[in-house]
């Protein structure tokens, strides 16, 4: 059975394809509205665990829409979320896979969509979406990153996200300002990106 | 790492602990307030899908406790949750893993726990505790359970549950009568039965 994989290059993302390696098929899909190439470093990450990678172009009506959302409610909550549900129907749409996944967790407050959206993105497109970490907390997901994944960590300065929340940041600094974007964004957002996988 | 299953002989439980085998030392436990031997069924389970089998007695006081809930509410779920809570924490309590886990589902309504009393769980008694299949929905469910397991389904009345439910229906029959029983249980409710592991 083959399972795609919405994947940044980080931790979670990462460690959600390991759990699924032996029971799926394991493809990677790493989204981009085309606007940088920040997701080199997620077909890098990919390589380095070992699983097919593949990118997607996002339909650039989502990131206005996104925008929009973030600009609304004063916080990029809503917005990371909406953009993570047009990702997942993104993928779902090319038909490639019945099951798709992604690395939200258990405590994860965004990207998240709600068991009415689940339900709705899976009846829709006949698919069945997977969270391989929503059943775990954040020590177990600890515990199992130092036993699979060698990763580095630091703000989204030092570490961007290769996926298409560095194209959003970028994209929102240059259209509203770096006012807006400061007051929208916590300056401090830690993020990780994988360097290589511990032979088990 | 060690990781301990609350099993039931059922397929749920027994997909929860081979989606954490690759990743775990998987035992899995069985409780049971000593009233009868259906966890018999559940060691004969574990035993046929190949993982060490423990079985942990849970305090009478437990099931006067689920008792009563469910006849507060006039019917099973908030006693089903508690009894499951409850077995949780004499699981916990134990010691003998940092790891406790269960099969319960994405789409579950009981057993469940609340994240205030998931949180609490794991704070009081330093584990992390595991949903294996929390991020997984019916359908996905279903397909992996073709994959890998033989199972055998119907009412309870054929395939009886394995770990204290069984303990709890005849309990609340003897005490209360046939009449409340039927009152409170539904008529129907299906429960499976493992028979064998495919080789994968």
């Amino acid at each position: 059975m083959k399972v795609q994989v919405l994947y940044s290059g980080g931790k979670d993302s990462s460690l959600a394809a390991i759990l699924l390696e032996p029971f799926f098929d394991v493809e990677l899909v790493t989204c981009t509205f085309g606007l940088e190439r920040t997701w080199e470093n997620a077909c890098e990450a990919a390589h380095e665990i070992g699983f097919p990678f593949k990118l997607v172009k996002l339909d650039p009506a989502i990131l206005d829409e996104c925008i929009d959302e973030m600009l609304k409610f004063g916080y990029p909550r809503h917005g990371i979320s909406l953009v993570h549900k047009r990702a997942l129907e993104t993928v779902a749409v090319l038909g490639e896979a019945k099951h798709i996944a992604d690395g939200t967790r258990r405590d994860d407050r965004a990207p998240m969509l709600t068991m009415g959206e689940i339900r709705s993105l899976e009846d829709r497109h006949g698919i069945r979406y997977i969270r391989p970490l929503a059943g775990y907390g954040r020590h177990a997901i600890e515990d199992l990153i130092a036993e699979h994944l060698e990763i580095v960590e630091g703000d989204t300065t030092a570490v961007p996200k290769a996926d298409y929340e560095t194209e959003i940041r970028s994209s929102m600094k240059t259209r509203l300002g770096e006012e807006t974007y400061n007051r929208i964004f916590p300056p401090e957002h830690t993020q990780s990106r994988v360097l290589r996988r511990y032979s088990s």
